[in-house]
């Protein structure tokens, strides 16, 4: 199974993330993103987005990090990591759409403009990700992890742009029930880290 | 059931016109947002995020429409709609994700601004518009529906801000399939439309 991948990509790093956490073996393909390979033919033919990852299990081919998890998850990570009963699910994929929507327009692109030199508005990206990240200390008030009583895709999901959020100078240091989650995800059999994280 | 809708809202309508595929009832609980209810205790009570929709469902209590759509299918509407194998599954997924991502941050912005001045940026929600509206397009050049043979929940996301464009100034007449995809969604037994599409 192929992860075409970038190892900076925090997108990337998630699927690396839950691949380890349920010994799923991963053959990584780099993708050379500063010189534009993502958007080079022989990508596009993978994923007409240009972007990455792009898993390739056989004749499978997928893009979008979420819908990579949803399927390790399906096909390799079992029940505890993707609920099959229906409001279980629902709670996992509120968390899903998260990643997809406010941490992707939040810190993912706070990082992108102070990291990779994206023109964007960084003031509309930091005020997105303090919105969020306080959503989320607030629930991690009364939660150990963000969908479920266990670790779920849904963790693994927001996790990446949040533990390297410093790198677009967004301050997390003050969000005292994120700073804890965050630990007790490191300490998870078969974690492991990303640059930056 | 209940749903804290929003008549106006795209997200509130994929709801109410899944639900409608599907012929499952729903109570409507209409939401003043014109006047801000959708910051008052009692809906962030429900909703931290103080947005809509929301469902209730007996104890549970879901935010965010992708996730909606999810618990919905699972438990009301079956197989088809949500297929449960993990490559299928994922293919749904994907475009669960641009309609959390690009569709919210491209035709939806794009109306919030046009319709109800929301102050942000235009010519980007518009090129953002356009870039996904060309990869929609793309795609059906070659499908009938977004993913799997029939329609799914995919084709339920990413219709209502589609639909709608015309209303943030996006011109979508020039995307043909993406017009013979929506009237083919138009002609599904029990369709409903909301004002604007």
């Amino acid at each position: 199974m192929k992860l075409y991948d970038l190892v900076l990509s925090g997108n990337c790093y998630k699927v690396r993330l839950f691949a380890s956490f349920i010994d799923t073996p991963l053959t990584i393909v780099p993708v050379d993103f500063m010189n534009g390979e993502h958007k080079t033919e022989a990508i596009l033919k993978l994923n007409p987005w240009g972007e990455i990852p792009i898993l390739e299990d056989g004749s499978v081919i997928l893009r979008d990090s979420q819908a990579i998890l949803v399927y390790l998850a399906n096909k390799y990570g079992g029940e505890a990591w993707w609920p099959s009963e229906a409001h279980l699910q629902a709670d996992v994929m509120q968390w899903l759409s998260v990643a997809s929507n406010e941490i992707q327009h939040g810190p993912n692109v706070a990082r992108l403009i102070k990291k990779f030199g994206l023109e964007s508005d960084w003031e509309q990206a930091s005020e997105r990700s303090h919105s969020i990240l306080t959503l989320i200390d607030n629930h991690l008030g009364s939660h150990h992890w963000l969908a479920a009583s266990r670790p779920t895709i849904a963790d693994c999901a927001v996790y990446p742009y949040i533990s390297t959020a410093h790198e677009g100078d967004i301050d997390i240091d003050s969000y005292r029930n994120i700073q804890v989650w965050m630990n007790r995800l490191q300490q998870l059999p078969n974690y492991i880290s990303m640059p930056g994280n």
